[in-house]
């Protein structure tokens, strides 16, 4: 299937947005796109680049006569931006999105839209931990997971379509219910930046002299990369998927405290038990890089 | 200052003596370096690989007549080495480590060994998640710093001897207080594992059937590397470095139930203050990468 996008609005042009952007532009799947948000000097930078053709700071004329709208903002400012976007939208209009949290997003955006504009939910599990237009590139997306989530709203043609807007990115599809993607992703991805910020900041409260980290080892920095993820974008994440991060974090801290019991009782053969099964976990995942 | 040792003794080839054995070999620092270990295939390995000359599995045979013993096994197995070498070993011989944990464990060896027989603890900070002789290889420690424990015991030309076999494998060596060490390396390295390893069992919990860790994105394999890890190794590092470790799993304890008070009562402006916070320690500690 071949597409074609008279105009694409992107609204929210940073890694993700304008890493999809490149895409778009490489592969001549639009006319034209147009970014939308509220750093001027970010938008324009997305112009200079090549990242965007124009932009505009003003909502309604970036969605004008949009065939399809893609919101890349932090998952919290999605709905409201929806909400004022819906007047200036025109028939037959798909937009899409790419928040990390999904079950929320999806029903209030069906609900809001219009029976004649599509929504498909979106959610690329690729990125880097920097932001911002500068820090995307083109092949951000090869290789990695793409999970979208239909519903029986969803229009099967405008679903189709982002399907094979993301096959060209490089990304494999994975078609799932949103509130298993939320629940999913609590574990997989959530929980994880969860921790390596607490684990940061633990760091960080002792270490107010000493300049401790730079001492850290390999292992050390690419654990903690994560922690350097937009701080943003991430509190709303936890906010949205509270109920699915609340049960996990308190599963984690289960493990944690076994752990200590472990060492407290010196309990080597349990804790050897616990370390191999992570070995175990890990290795039978494919996660050996 | 250029040194050279006559016959080196690595009781250990594994990821770590290997390496620094491909250094000495490299380097011309040894006329002839042996192996030990209980594996003789590894040590079989070792010669093939050219990593070692010998190996005995006989521990007497295996450091008789060498200036130089490389301790670079799992560390609570340390001092029974110790224990049973001292007899065989000869007056002027050097012994090193490269032990995780050094404060019980320079105690231990320094109140073992005989006045003619010179002890430096040593904790090079580089490692992958991979072990076995095979995993190793010259540029391990390019780079990477090394901290050396000496105590008021230690003779200063072994000490000497030693940095400079730390800077010829390419890495900064650092003298720290045994004790410091401990404390530190507790926060930066063995906290992180041990998070690394109940992070990756939470998920294996829920994730019996459904393989979910295969969608995780690169951030999570990144943050699980370490997972990977030898148990025997960080076992015995938990078990010896007990106390400082326990203290520092109830600060990040603390910290995670933070950060779940903050997601149960939708506290957004602390979550960003704390995720804000982890961005500012890490990147004004040359972490990035």
């Amino acid at each position: 299937m071949s597409i074609y996008f008279k105009h694409m609005a992107i609204i929210g042009v940073g890694l993700i947005g304008g890493s999809l952007s490149r895409v778009c532009k490489e592969k001549n799947l639009t006319g034209k796109i147009t970014g939308f948000g509220r750093n001027e000097s970010n938008l324009k930078k997305g112009v200079e680049l090549g990242v965007i053709d124009s932009y505009s700071l003003d909502l309604k004329d970036a969605v004008r006569d949009a065939d399809i709208v893609l919101l890349a903002t932090p998952v919290r400012a999605m709905v409201d931006i929806v909400k004022m976007m819906i007047p200036h939208l025109k028939g037959g209009t798909i937009v899409t999105d790419v928040g990390s949290v999904k079950g929320y997003l999806v029903d209030k955006i069906e609900e809001l839209l219009p029976k004649d504009i599509s929504f498909v939910g979106g959610h690329p599990i690729a990125g880097t931990e920097r932001s911002g237009v500068e820090s995307s590139f083109l092949t951000l997306f090869k290789d990695s997971n793409c999970i979208l989530t239909p519903t029986e709203k969803t229009n099967g043609e405008a679903l189709k379509k982002i399907e094979e807007l993301w096959h060209t990115a490089g990304a494999k599809v994975i078609l799932m219910d949103a509130k298993d993607h939320d629940r999913i992703l609590a574990a997989i991805s959530h929980l994880p930046h969860l921790v390596a910020y607490a684990l940061v900041n633990t760091i960080g409260d002792i270490d107010e002299d000493d300049n401790l980290l730079s001492l850290a080892g390999g292992g050390f920095k690419d654990f903690t990369r994560i922690a350097s993820s937009d701080p943003v974008m991430w509190r709303d994440i936890c906010l949205l998927n509270k109920d699915n991060l609340l049960e996990i974090i308190s599963q984690f801290q289960g493990s944690i405290e076994r752990l200590k019991r472990y060492i407290k009782k010196e309990k080597g053969t349990k804790l050897e038990d616990e370390f191999n099964k992570a070995n175990r976990i890990r290795n039978s995942n494919n996660l050996m890089c």
